[in-house]
This record gives C-alpha cells, sequence and structure tokens, in this order.
C-alpha cells in the first residue's frame, strides 16, 4: 500500500531528528514523555492534575499538540506549566522536525520534566519517535477492552499505560483483565496505573511514579 | 509539512476510484454509509443492533474496517450482515482501491444498504472518500465536549452526527448544546442523532432514517 512506503522514506529523516533531540535534552539533565491516545481519553485533565499537585516540587514544560485550537495548552498553563503550543493545520501526529522548532523557543534549563501532549489518534503517533525517553499511552474504560489487540503499535511501543475514567467502570461493559491480557501479550514489560482523574482515585501512585521518572528512578 | 503535500498527490486518485464506485453501486440501486469515529465510540455496537432490529426488512452488507484482528467482522457476521474483512495491517484509514477489491467479493445485487466501517481514528479517514453517498460520525459523550472543535475536518465532511452512550451522560462532563454549537459553525446541516446503544434510548428515530436513506428518501 503507497502510504506505508512513503511512511518509510519519512521516518529515518525523523529519526535522525530525534535522536538528536534526545541527545540534548539529556545533556541538560531533562526528562521526557511522549502521552499518546484516542481523542478523549483524559491526557490534558492527567495533566492538569499532575501540575497542579507536583507544583514547587518538579519544574514541568508541556508541548501541546492539536490539529486545531489552542484549548489545551490555556488548560495546561491555567494548571501552572510552561506550555508550547503546536497546531498541526490537519495532520495527525507530531514529528521530531515540530519539537525541534518549539525547543528553541523555550527557556530550557529550567525545566525538569517534559511532557509532549500528541494528537488524539491511537494510531499514526506510535510511528513517529519525538526524541522522549519513554512513551505513555492512556485509554478511558468508556473505550472497550479490545483496543489494544486492536491498535496493537500503539501499545507495542509505549513502556507505561494509564487506564483512565476508572470511575465509570460501574458503567460500562469493560474487563481490566482482559486488556491486560493483550496487552502483556503484545508488550509483557508494559507498567499499568489504574486511576481517576474525577475521583483521585490511584493518582498518588502516577505522581509518585512521575516524579521518580523526572529524578532519573526510571 | 510533507505529509500534507503527499496526502494531495494520494488523494486525487483515491477519487477517482471512489466516484466509479458510487457511479457503480448507485447503477445497483444501493446506498452506501461511510461510518468514522474515535476508537471506542461504539461504531461497531450501532451496526450489530441496527443489523439485528432490521434482519427481514432491509438487506445490509458491511465492510470492516481494521487495523488487525479480525474480532468486529465476526461480531457483524453473527448479528446477520454478509461481512467482508479488510486489515490495513497498520494503516490509519481505508481507501477506495481497498473498497474496490472487497467488492469484487461481494453479491452485490442482493443487498440494498452497505456500510463500511471505518478505522476507529477521527483525523486520516476524513480525508478519503470511499464511494459512500453519506458519512455518519459516530461520538461517545465520554469522549468529551471538546472533540468538534479540535478535529473539524471530520465533522465538516459528515452528514450525520450520532451522539451514542447518552447513558453515561449523569457521570461525565459533556454539554450537548456545547458540542451542537460547535458542529453547527463547522456544518450547519449535519443531522443529529442522540442515543445509547446500552438503554436502547434513540435508536428507533436511528432505524427510521437508516431504512429511509436505504430506500432513496435521504
Amino acid at each position: 500500500m503507497p502510504q506505508v512506503t512513503i511512511a518509510q522514506n519519512i521516518l529515518a529523516p525523523n529519526e535522525t531528528i530525534a535522536t538528536e533531540i534526545q541527545q540534548t535534552l539529556t545533556t541538560l539533565h531533562i526528562r521526557t514523555l511522549n502521552i499518546m491516545s484516542s481523542p478523549g481519553s483524559g491526557k490534558t485533565t492527567l495533566l492538569e492534575r499532575s501540575i497542579e499537585r507536583l507544583r514547587g516540587k518538579l519544574n514541568i514544560g508541556v508541548i501541546e499538540g492539536d490539529i486545531e485550537t489552542s484549548a489545551d495548552a490555556e488548560r495546561i498553563e491555567a494548571a501552572g506549566a510552561q506550555t508550547v503550543q503546536i497546531n498541526t493545520q490537519g495532520a495527525c501526529h507530531l514529528e521530531a522536525h515540530m519539537i525541534l522548532d518549539t525547543l528553541t523557543k523555550r527557556d530550557l534549563p529550567q525545566i525538569e520534566l517534559l511532557i509532549i501532549e500528541n494528537i488524539g489518534n491511537l494510531v499514526c503517533p506510535a510511528a513517529w519517535k519525538l526524541g522522549e525517553d519513554l512513551r505513555v499511552v492512556v485509554m478511558s474504560v468508556a473505550e472497550g477492552d479490545d483496543k489494544p489487540a486492536k491498535y496493537p503499535q500503539m501499545f507495542a511501543t509505549a513502556q507505561v499505560l494509564v487506564l483512565n475514567k476508572l470511575d465509570l467502570l460501574p458503567y460500562v461493559d469493560y474487563d481490566i483483565e482482559k486488556v491486560k491480557q493483550q496487552v502483556f501479550a503484545i508488550n509483557p514489560n508494559l507498567r499499568i496505573f489504574e486511576l481517576s482523574c474525577r475521583t483521585g482515585e490511584g493518582l498518588d501512585a502516577w505522581y509518585q511514579w512521575l516524579v521518580g521518572f523526572a529524578r532519573g528512578e526510571q
């Protein structure tokens, strides 16, 4: 299929830029996460909560990827993090050159943790490295428990899975054990956090992990 | 951005094939829908319910698009519709040439309504015509009420919006009026169905519309 061939041709230069970004950020002692998911899994809310909770403890910078609007960047900025918005104007994923462009606009040495919030899309972003140290995929329990098997590349290339909106479990057909079986078949080392940004359940373990990651413990 | 330029070069031949498909299906008096959404909005469940309810009344054929697995095609077949599975093997959307390939494998004259269930992705499928008469976008109320503004192309190119999982409304922050304001700003003629496949609320109006559409009334 033509789009696959073209993607391979574009991916090689993307990986070169991603490696450069990762080396630069490592030299500056900045740890970087690439957060990905379907639209509406709750990535932005998870970032808002994390920034509010860790204010004064951890200096977080955010790159917000969106096709259109700056609504998410405004929410993140209000939560207290330095934020740069990237609008892809139709493109379905972030690419490393977009990240490199924004890094020149930031006061990098102040940041300890850089979080890149990718476009809401469970397919394309998985193929594009952005210079991150780790990848986090967020999944709402309202999305159904068959998604890892149907979108395996995203789960294969992530190191962390956040199962969000746990408060909706009583109202949806979602079998967490079935999801774990699928993800561990694809990626046996995936670390899973089960939480609800609405009720706060499970958030403490996530915050603790985030701080540890920023300090180089993971 | 390079991927946009490339997409334009691929889109022109895709539209030629899509026009051919639409002409062939129109000659055979087959009406065609392209159903799109984020992963986990409930497209497959909506199709299951519709096929079960309209069995004996309307001859429905389904083309199931998935990156991996044949799980959805098995569900649709069990519901009673003739089904062809397309696995895109990594690609994030269906293209017209994939539909053309499957049409040669089907016993077309028996079908009155052909439903194409696209890959779960709120971005890329919007750019690719498949020969459909109408486009339906399905959205779960658990996805958040800011999505039309953030993913405008999908809502601009659809004729019908299904707001699904209405039973979750009491448990999520979702303002239907805010969604309507966004979608009507993008697409004033969009027809909206509000329903829940879980409780059955609102499904009768959808079934009625589907039969009318298949009979050429819309």
